[in-house]
């Protein structure tokens, strides 16, 4: 760590300077805003209405992500330290990776779009942190920010050009994707000593409380999250109702089913942080679909109950049988749910006829990807 | 708990998505939204002004209202959690009770502006929380949460569509209602024992801090609260303006005041957030109207003045003479304050002409029907 | 204090009020805003997109500055209690000030872009405020609230009307303004028993935490902050663009310079907490510029270096051979990465010609006013 970290940190940063200066553009017709006389939608007015949903991304990105992993005592300040780091250098390299692959290797531009795609790219990593948390070195987690993004970046290819299958809210690409590939690189970092724990491994009152500040601002702009990247009008307004009742509708069960499984009926902390987020992962797919409010209601309701049941019997035993850790259960979170709504969108399309095939591709590669890229990045110790 | 927990919310969330399907539908004209070629105000128009309000309103409910109440050392989680659950189960029943009772029980449509009222109406449920806190279990919460916000659609509906009384910002309909709903609660579960006091009912150093995270996010968003749903244009920028200064001047005051009455006029942590937050409360009423911003810092002074008295003097008498226990002192921060604004709200009717006797049938329906809501809903233990 | 602050705080309160009352309106033509008919931008657009921005720069001051400085473990509460005494009494007085100077001391009406510059002028406030953190009384506060924001309003005034320099995201006249004026109180304020710091001046693990609240909100809203009263299109979206890739630069940096000058390379949580920011302080005078994102990462990386090293070296040598004991280190925060910023405009300026003499000039009076300043407040014990 003494140089070493220092030096990557200091590397990385000379390279992005360098492709930015040979590669970025700011966006060139900017100044058709000007002309407000003209009716058409301008940049003005794209700019007016993402800006807002951009923001409430960055925050989902950096207060929600960070927070959300403060609830174990002893990792608290890495967490939300770490989280910032990657997303910084995630940030970065997601707007490169992306714009050159879009632009086919040519000189790029970059607006709002672009820095919310940005924002997005670096979510994987994030989520894939919550895997390895505790197990890595801050000097992993830039290689695995570097080499998760490029293989999102594949991925998403794939499916959005390839398959031209629809994942609004990217439930598949980034919430599957992030999940699996963490899972795939925690499996790789097993050691023996994790099967029973660590005494490292508990919350306090305090830190529980600093986790619900990530939950809660995750699941109140989870309906930007979804809407964000969605066809403006009619796409737009219903990923975000879509949204609204799904993850309304997800904390009713999780709330339900914690206390079903838990000793005395108790509510179990771990359940209400994470669990009644599963709803806006599972309803990512289909948000902008027209699906009716209640369709995303029972699609939130199964992700919550997937999500508990997920904690209570399928991390012990990934844990202890499949010998991986998955330090904040992204797995419940993320990687159920996300299939989850990689399924519902297989559902919805079958209803009303169309491509389920390039759906199931879309589902398939992200997880297969996923898995592959995180077993080749867990062998870089 | 066992069993009749995760029961009755499972029954809920069955029950809801039910009415759902057979009352809610989206917007059905979303579509103009596409023609931006027309030049009249377009749903996209709305779309684009309303969702960042939305947000705001969405961050004070969830992270405001949610850490408000976590000052007490023993019931943060609590707080935070069924804040959530309620706010979750509420935002649901508040979008049906509304819809159907301007649809007369037709099939109905959701857009941004039904969000934020179905927002507005948990409002009233979590002012009552601050209430009864420590003292009910989540069962109870789910059965207030149905029968407070089915008596609070009926007050808006007596208090917009026959008293036709103008409370842009709801002093009366959400915050009076909901403290004295709460009160009233209280009053029924009250037990001897709170007489003295409760060594749960502490703050320590921490939770002061957290408790700090709600207030100033309510705060900050105040100004989107009180002008959510008013008329866009010259309404809507004058109760962000209005409310901005009366918030302003009332931390003076508040600060002022805590610091005259308090032993060494050392600043006492529970004046600073709550009674900070009364000018945003008081304001609400005539947020909209043109009564000048020095008339607004002048109703934020007063409320100030009287939230932080309502502590020093009120709440011991309420809690020794009256037995009524209010454990976050809610009738300081929503009732008195919300009496504040409809009383400032008579005056300046008054002054300009008008319906005064409209608008004090406004305040006395909103704490009537409060009262008696509550004392019934007090009884289903 | 007994009576003292009471009595301060609501005089101040009162003739807030008196002065709104004898100068400020309501915007006259907001009624514009009705015609929607017009095609040309009215002010309804106008707020449509101030709004946002305003709220984003809301957040800052109150969450971001207030938790910011809630990392030692003592001052938590004063932190973010002061914190808020201090924006509500500057934002009133900020109003009065700047209106009156451009009014020419005639009546004027307040919009949303007055608030913005309201909030504005609170920020130097705050950030002497985290120079004297621990040395200084609430009655204390109110008299440099009062005294600063005065300066600041006639430097400002020098800075975009005699000198019609740009300093769109404020470096010079808010960050680097700020900063010394603070360093010039707490000079004044110097006690001997300060030189080898005091045992209260620690963090302890929670209390790092809750800075990173507030460090992370102003991390994701800098470029609102630096972008709200750029002109609207190119400008303003060159000012988010660069914001937004100079703040991630600068963490990279910051975190490896960090781990380089820190014994074992651990990261030290003062440098997270503070350096990551220095990005957006010094991108700001040239934020709206056509500089191109590598430069304003080069900008960006170049303040995370500066930041850092100012904590390392400068904050000791100030405290023990300068005599100046600087609480929170705004002098590498603020102070250092402001003259950055300024001399960043001045090349940026000088590689594309035009008025090198009055940027410098601005620097110059920026520093300097807030120097004379600030000694002359510190006297007013």
């Amino acid at each position: 760590m003494r140089v070493t970290f220092p030096l990557m940190a200091i590397g990385l940063e000379v390279a992005m300077i360098v492709l930015f200066w040979l590669f970025v553009q700011y966006e060139a017709d900017q100044t058709i805003s000007q002309q407000l006389n003209t009716t058409r939608p301008t940049k003005m007015d794209s700019f007016v209405q993402l800006y807002p949903l951009f923001q409430d991304v960055h925050v989902m990105i950096f207060v929600g992500f960070g927070f959300l992993m403060t609830f174990l005592k002893k990792y608290g300040f890495s967490s939300v330290g770490i989280n910032l780091l990657i997303a910084a250098l995630g940030l970065q390299w997601g707007t490169l990776v992306l714009g050159l692959l879009h632009a086919r290797g040519e000189k790029f531009h970059i607006g709002i779009k672009e820095m919310i795609s940005a924002d997005f790219s670096t979510a994987t990593v994030l989520i894939s942190f919550g895997a390895v948390l505790g197990k890595t070195s801050p000097i992993q987690m830039l290689i695995m920010t570097i080499l998760e993004i490029a293989v999102f970046a594949a991925n998403e290819f794939l499916v959005a050009e390839i398959f031209v299958a629809s994942d609004t809210g990217a439930s598949m690409t980034i919430h599957a994707f992030g999940a699996y590939f963490g899972l795939a690189v925690a499996g790789v970092l097993y050691r023996s000593g994790l099967r029973e724990g660590h005494h490292n491994e508990e919350s306090v009152y305090h830190s529980d409380i600093f986790a619900m500040i990530g939950t809660l601002f995750l699941w109140i702009f989870w309906p930007s999250f979804n809407s964000a990247i969605a066809e403006p009008g009619d796409h737009q307004y219903r990923a975000i109702v879509n949204t609204y009742f799904s993850l309304a509708a997800c904390v009713l069960t999780a709330y339900a089913v914690s206390s079903l499984v838990t000793y005395r009926g108790k509510l179990e902390m771990v359940h209400i942080q994470n669990a009644t987020l599963a709803g806006g992962v599972a309803v990512g797919t289909c948000a902008d679909m027209d699906i009716q409010p209640y369709i995303a209601m029972i699609i939130g309701s199964i992700a919550g109950l997937v999500s508990v049941l997920g904690y209570k019997c399928l991390t012990p035993f990934c844990a202890t049988t499949l010998r991986i850790h998955d330090t904040c259960g992204v797995h419940n979170l993320h990687g159920l749910p996300g299939v989850v709504g990689g399924l519902a969108s297989i559902v919805a399309i079958a209803v009303g006829v169309s491509t389920i095939a390039m759906q199931a591709a879309a589902l398939g590669s992200s997880i297969g990807t996923a898995l592959v890229g995180g077993l080749v990045t867990g062998q870089q110790k």
